[in-house]
């Protein structure tokens, strides 16, 4: 058994069975070690952008990593801005980055580079194998690594002859740390909030907004009377008939400052206080009201559950019904095509269980809306602002739960930046329709033009905000990369096109102009 | 005049005149400062990727510094790999990274990242600007610091205040260091060893393969019998009728050591001794053979020329002409379509002073034999390992020499990393023809995967090096941006497409499935 054998093995004994892959000539030890190793699937991408953001909406439907390879420093850096979505998601994953073999290194061949460097903005634990021996108890650190809570990117360097030299064989799993309990003083503190008769508002990110904590939140803020609020951007919640119905910290700090307005307790679940997106002139950027008081419930890593149940007993919210959505789909549209009539399809024929991954950006502003009380699903959003991970992050879910639909809504200057992803979804025959809103342009660039202060934008300026001359066409895109694809010019033709893509097995592409 | 004016005027007065760009929010008081700098051309990219390639590519040609225009971390991350290849051309880049106003990078706002993290292992010069006040000097050492011999990268982080804050204007351009002189001692070890008798040669790289230095080597391989050899791979090389045909070191290590084999002094110019592309098990890694003498003539950053010259004197090849190559372009070629027929019909048919950029890996084989007496071009190729940089690079030259014919040799593989470059193509109406060997496998992979001892690849396996199932269609990719896009199917069509193209102004992709 050499090396890469050694590491596959480890990886499977410790549960990890679905490697995303983009590899090169130092990872070929690898690539032969797949075909003795029957547990473990491998799926090629076309660009390590796909890579990595496969393995965040893996991780995010399947609660545990998968590994990556990838091929050296450039090719990890081809990964990295999905790789700082995956960070801000909190999203386990391994990657396993090929390096030259240890005596290689230090004769800087071309493709030699720092690869902790490009690692470390991403990665909470890096190590290099330094011989075959260490291969798989390294595989195994970076698992533990891996899963640690609240969920870490693990970066493994694997140097070719550590590869392909002679190893023992695979490492046992080490134990995955727990959660750990909040602090008491803080859940007093947030007791001490609610019952204070001033206005609380409950901020939830992370692991406090699966169903259970989800449930109990709503159950705190129906007796109370405080503010249930998620986070901005939340790298999974369940939503749709039968869960609770999250409003978000809207996205504009003055619509933020706005659902905050008035708040006295802030109490922070999992997350920690907000701040706008980006800075503005003039503008705050910390956006917990003046004189509110912040209480940190739990933090990344700590157990939510008991302290919210802790809150639920305290303010006598045991008998409190939850408040969940009911079973209420839109009716189909009609007329013209528009970001309303498209969410609106969405919400009416959305299938049971469907994972919904939204980079719709400004074209999505009516899919919350249209899908609240439509029939149960996943969503998935945009964590870390690095736009592109929508394709691929499908792509992820989609190996995760094969027995789910996918639906991807994607804006078109996001979806430039990884449409490689179609293809893998063509040569995995994945269940993914993917909804492609074309309005040819940056639009939220020519929103934030405006809203940074910058004058009118000059026609040099507009060029750069502008997708068109030439347009895109996703369908001649779509097939160039063996997806079927149509475009919809109308509300009834997108109902139709989008009834056909649930019904029809393998990848399918709407393209709707705006 | 606010910071990002003061930036924009320094870059113009220091001769900086091309931006690449694919900008954010971060990034808006830049976009809205081109209107007010008529000196400075913008071109979009839909990717990072294929703005990094393509101001490498515009280095190459335009002899100077194009600058990038880059959102954050993660936009940054994502030009990472075609830096990596810059850094390995030595091309001078300047590139502005936006980030988040100084206040607020703090708050770790999603889209924050350690950015000089991401950069330093591209970078041999990073800055944050601290003030609007600050933005003009940084700029211009920016610029200084990418044209320092031997040409390099430059990273310049702006934070969104220094962009839209009030600073008071351009700064001057500061002084470049000149090439230094060659150390005496190296010259006259350089002289003795060409006087000893024993076997030599000259191994170019760098500033040693312009046509100046070309010719004074040719003339002292003439003279002495030494090899004159070029580095497996170049940022640039002139070549076809009136220039010396360089032959270059082989990729493979057998091949190489072969053609390094009897030599007893090499004398290197421009570059290091020569090592493997990568570590093959029981294979030397370092390829300059046993007992042979390494003499550095001259290094990165030294001036070569006076160096070869003293060397033409010392040897007495003053009245020795180089060897240069004839007008003798192959005959248009009939038949099937192959690697070959490409190669014949790319030599009989390019046009005087095109630029050929060669990313076509392993079909390629036959273009440097094919092209070696075709009309005189200028010939780029990857540096730096990163597959992706070919499309991007064609983009960068094209908008350096406008008046040139752009003919980009892309394999299939390679071209879906940064395929994103077609738009760019059509948007800027670019000279570029795209010849695209569609050999449907990473072909390079399923030799090197024999070559690096793994087993004869098994089912899984050959899935990782396989890119057909579903096939890639680039007629319909190219469609997709815009671009005028046929498929050869026999040499006869791919001639009349190739003429097409070179006859036809703007972007012309021609598909040949081989």
């Amino acid at each position: 058994m050499n090396g890469a054998q050694s590491l596959l093995e480890t990886f499977v004994t410790a549960g990890i069975d679905v490697c995303f892959t983009n590899p090169g000539t130092s990872e070929m030890h690898f690539v032969a070690a797949l075909d003795k190793q029957p547990g473990m699937r491998a799926v090629l991408g076309l660009f390590e952008g796909v890579v990595t953001g496969a393995a965040d909406g893996y991780a995010r439907m399947a609660g545990k990593p998968a590994c990556t390879l990838l091929h050296l420093g450039p090719g990890l850096a081809n990964g990295l801005a999905n790789l700082h979505n995956a960070r801000r998601a909190r999203s386990p994953i391994v990657n396993v980055v090929g390096e030259h073999a240890t005596y290689h290194r230090a004769l800087d061949a071309p493709l030699n580079s720092d690869i902790h460097g490009f690692a470390g903005p991403v990665s909470a634990w890096i190590r290099t194998s330094e011989s075959a021996s260490t291969v798989a108890g390294d595989a195994a650190a970076a698992v533990q690594a891996a899963l640690t809570p609240p969920g870490q990117i693990a970066t493994l360097v694997l140097p070719a002859d550590t590869a392909w030299n002679e190893a023992s064989g695979g490492a046992d799993a080490l134990e995955i740390p727990g959660l750990t309990a909040a602090d008491p003083g803080a859940v007093d503190g947030a007791i001490a909030a609610l019952r204070s008769g001033e206005t609380c508002a409950l901020l939830l990110g992370g692991t406090a907004v699966t169903d259970a904590a989800l449930r109990l939140a709503s159950r705190i803020g129906r007796k109370t009377g405080a503010r249930v609020i998620g986070d901005t951007f939340l790298a999974r919640i369940g939503r749709g008939a039968g869960r609770v119905d999250l409003p978000r910290l809207p996205y504009f700090a003055e619509q933020a400052e706005e659902a905050l307005a008035g708040v006295r307790h802030l109490i922070l679940v999992d997350t920690k206080a907000p701040v706008s997106f980006f800075a503005y002139p003039g503008q705050a950027s910390e956006l917990t009201p003046k004189g509110c008081e912040v209480h940190t419930l739990s933090r990344p890593g700590e157990d939510c559950i008991p302290a919210l149940e802790a809150l639920v007993e305290a303010v006598g919210a045991g008998a409190v019904d939850p408040q969940l959505s009911e079973h209420a789909p839109p009716r189909l549209p009609s007329g013209p095509l528009t970001p309303e009539t498209i969410g609106q399809a969405v919400g009416a024929l959305l299938p049971e269980q469907a994972i919904l991954m939204n980079e719709a950006v400004t074209s999505g502003f009516a899919l919350p809306g249209m899908t609240a009380q439509a029939a149960p699903h996943d969503w998935l959003e945009l964590t870390g602002g690095a736009i592109g991970l929508g394709l691929p992050a499908a792509v992820g879910a989609a190996v995760a739960c094969p027995d789910r639909r996918v639906l991807a809504l994607q804006a078109d200057g996001s979806a430039m930046y990884t449409i490689q992803s179609l293809w893998t979804m063509a040569r995995e025959n994945l269940d993914v329709t993917v909804v492609l809103f074309a309005n040819r342009k940056y639009a939220i660039l020519q929103v934030e033009f405006m809203r940074v202060g910058a004058e009118n934008p000059g026609p040099k300026a507009m060029d750069m905000l502008d997708l068109s001359r030439p347009d895109l066409d996703f369908v001649h895109l779509a097939k160039g990369m063996g997806v079927t694809a149509v475009r919809a010019t109308d509300a009834k033709s997108f109902n139709d096109a989008l009834a056909d893509s649930f019904a029809t097995p393998g990848p399918y592409l709407i393209e709707t102009v705006l």
